[in-house]
């Protein structure tokens, strides 16, 4: 399926034939947290998993996105879409905004998440992001 | 074809059966470069793709990676891999040390950029990393 393709579907589908993933990083924790004890970034997968419910996008824990200084971190990334690192989420507040902003993604027919209606969490939480696989070269 | 499969060829055919490709961001300066002129990030770019040459390494130039803090700015990924974004990058000095990071993933069995034998560069310059697309969930 091409981005082509899914544009002319309605939205409803594009959700529906798309595959949007959010990966949450479980071990994160922030400066002066314990070791010990409920890790917040579970936290965090836990509360965007039930945010996610119905929405059709799928939620994985995952043990490390290497963004430890600036954690909080998830991950999203949906087929033929560039993914994007976020930090410096918050395990009380931000699974909505996750979820919001795979939706974005979803939708996009660029491939790019939009910076108007995005989450400020997620502008102000961005790490960065890398092109999609099927990804053409940029001119100098 | 699957890790294992890979696993069970030898180097060569690795490098020559896996897609591994370094995206280079060309927009990145760092601060107090100046906004005209050539960008340090194409020149890490050109340097990078002069270094991949004979490798089977691909090079791709990119419009920001979103790591506009930590420039210079380039991303790693190779199938079945978990893909790694870095920043901190010389133009001058680290073509080298993408290309070797590069070769490293790509004979990864497990998917993983081994921290022993890397080059230093991409330990401290290390910004996030994302997983393979058929990652499958880590347990609590």
């Amino acid at each position: 399926m091409t981005l082509t393709s899914i544009a002319e579907d309605d939205d409803q589908d594009i959700e529906a034939t798309t595959s949007t993933t959010i990966y949450v990083c479980i071990t994160c924790r922030r400066a002066g947290d314990p070791e010990d004890g409920v890790r917040p970034g579970l936290l965090l997968a836990r509360a965007t998993a039930r945010a996610a419910e119905g929405t059709g996008v799928t939620v994985r824990q995952v043990r490390c996105l290497a963004n430890c200084t600036r954690a909080l971190s998830a991950a999203v990334r949906c087929d033929g879409a560039w993914t994007y690192v976020f930090g410096g989420l918050d395990a009380d507040k931000d699974a909505g905004a996750l979820i919001e902003g795979a939706r974005l993604l979803a939708r996009a027919e660029d491939g790019v998440m939009p910076w108007r209606g995005r989450p400020e969490i997620l502008k102000r939480g961005l790490i960065a992001r890398v092109p999609p696989i099927d990804f053409e070269e940029e001119s100098e």
